[in-house]
C-alpha cells in the first residue's frame, strides 16, 4: 500500500529520471506511470516505477525507474498456459543498476540487500549494468535487481508480460498494486 | 552496395544522432552498426541505420536511425517456419517520422515516396511519430517510413527478426547488406 502523496512524489521522481535519460513520455503516459510496492508497505527500499509501452500476447517493452538503492525483489517467470516464462532484456539507459541471477556468489557485491528482508534474497551472481549495458534473463532464471547511488533507468524488452503469475521468493509479496 | 566511406559516414551520423536521442551504446556497438542499403545503391535516400540489442527466438529489440528523409522501404512480414510474422512497434525517440501502413490514404501526407521509386511504394495511410508516439504493426500489414527534416532515432520492440524473410514491395530489394 502507497498513500497518495508517495504516488506522486515517486511520479515525480520518475519524470525527473526519465528526463536525464533523455527519455519522452506522452502526456497520457504520464497519467498511466505505476507504482509497485509489492504489497511491502516500503515502496522506496522495495519497489519500482515503471512506464509500460507495450505488452501484447507475443511482445512487451517498457521503462523501469528505480530510486537510488531501491530494489526489485527476486522473483522468476515461470511458464503460463503451456507457454514458456517471460524472457527479459534489461538495458541501462541511466545510472547504475546491480542485477543478481543465479551463478557463483560474487565475492563483495556493489548491492546490498534490503534491512529485515535478507532472507528473501538469495540468488547472489552479480552483473553491474552502467548505460548502455544490457542482460537477458531466460524463464526459470531466479533474479533481483537494485539501483546504484544515483537510481537508474532500465529499459526492458521482453515477451508478454504477466507480472501476476511471477514467483517471488518473499511469501509475503502481493504484485498488484494497491494505492490509497 | 555502399562504399566504406560512406558507411563510415553513415555510422558517424548513427551515434552523433543516437547521442542527441540520449542513447548510450557499448564500444562493440559502435562497431556492429549495421547499414541497409536494401541493394539499391541509393542508401541516403533509401537506407537505414540499425543497431540490434537482443534478437532471440522471441523477442527483437533495435534502434532505427534515419538521415533527414532518409526512407526505409515498404515491406511486410510474412509468417515463417508456421509462426506468425514478425509483429513490431516503432517509439520515436528523437526526430519526427513519417509512418504509412494500410488503410485510408491520407490527403496532403508530409512525407515524399522516393523519386524514381514511386512505383514500389503503395500504402499510404499516414501515422505521424514525434517524440514519445508510437505504433504497432501486426503481422502482414504492409508498411513503409520516412524521417522528417531532422532525421530521426526509433526504437523497434518485436518478436524474433528474421529480415531476410521480409516480403518487399520493390522487387529490386535485397535486404543483405554489401559493403565494398
Amino acid at each position: 500500500m502507497i498513500t497518495r502523496d508517495q504516488y506522486e512524489f515517486l511520479c515525480k521522481t520518475t519524470e525527473d529520471y526519465l528526463g536525464r535519460a533523455g527519455i519522452v513520455l506522452t502526456g497520457a503516459e504520464r497519467g498511466q506511470i505505476e507504482v509497485a510496492d509489492f504489497g511491502l508497505g516500503e515502496v522506496e527500499s522495495q519497489g519500482l516505477e515503471i512506464i509500460t509501452y507495450v505488452n501484447t500476447a507475443r511482445c512487451c517493452a517498457k521503462e523501469l525507474v528505480m530510486l537510488p538503492m531501491q530494489t526489485c525483489p527476486e522473483h522468476l517467470h515461470p511458464p503460463v498456459d503451456g507457454e514458456p516464462g517471460k524472457e527479459e532484456t534489461f538495458r541501462c539507459r541511466w545510472g547504475t543498476v546491480y542485477l543478481y541471477v543465479d551463478g557463483p556468489p560474487t565475492q563483495s557485491p556493489s548491492g546490498v540487500k534490503p534491512v529485515g528482508s535478507e532472507q528473501h534474497y538469495k540468488v547472489a551472481h552479480e552483473v553491474v549494468l552502467h548505460p548502455g549495458d544490457q542482460h537477458t534473463i531466460f524463464p526459470g532464471t531466479a533474479h533481483w535487481f537494485q539501483a546504484g547511488p544515483e537510481g537508474a533507468v532500465v529499459s526492458e524488452f521482453s515477451t508478454r508480460s504477466r507480472d501476476e503469475s511471477d514467483t517471488f521468493t518473499d511469501p509475503r509479496i502481493m504484485r498488484a498494486p494497491e494505492v490509497v
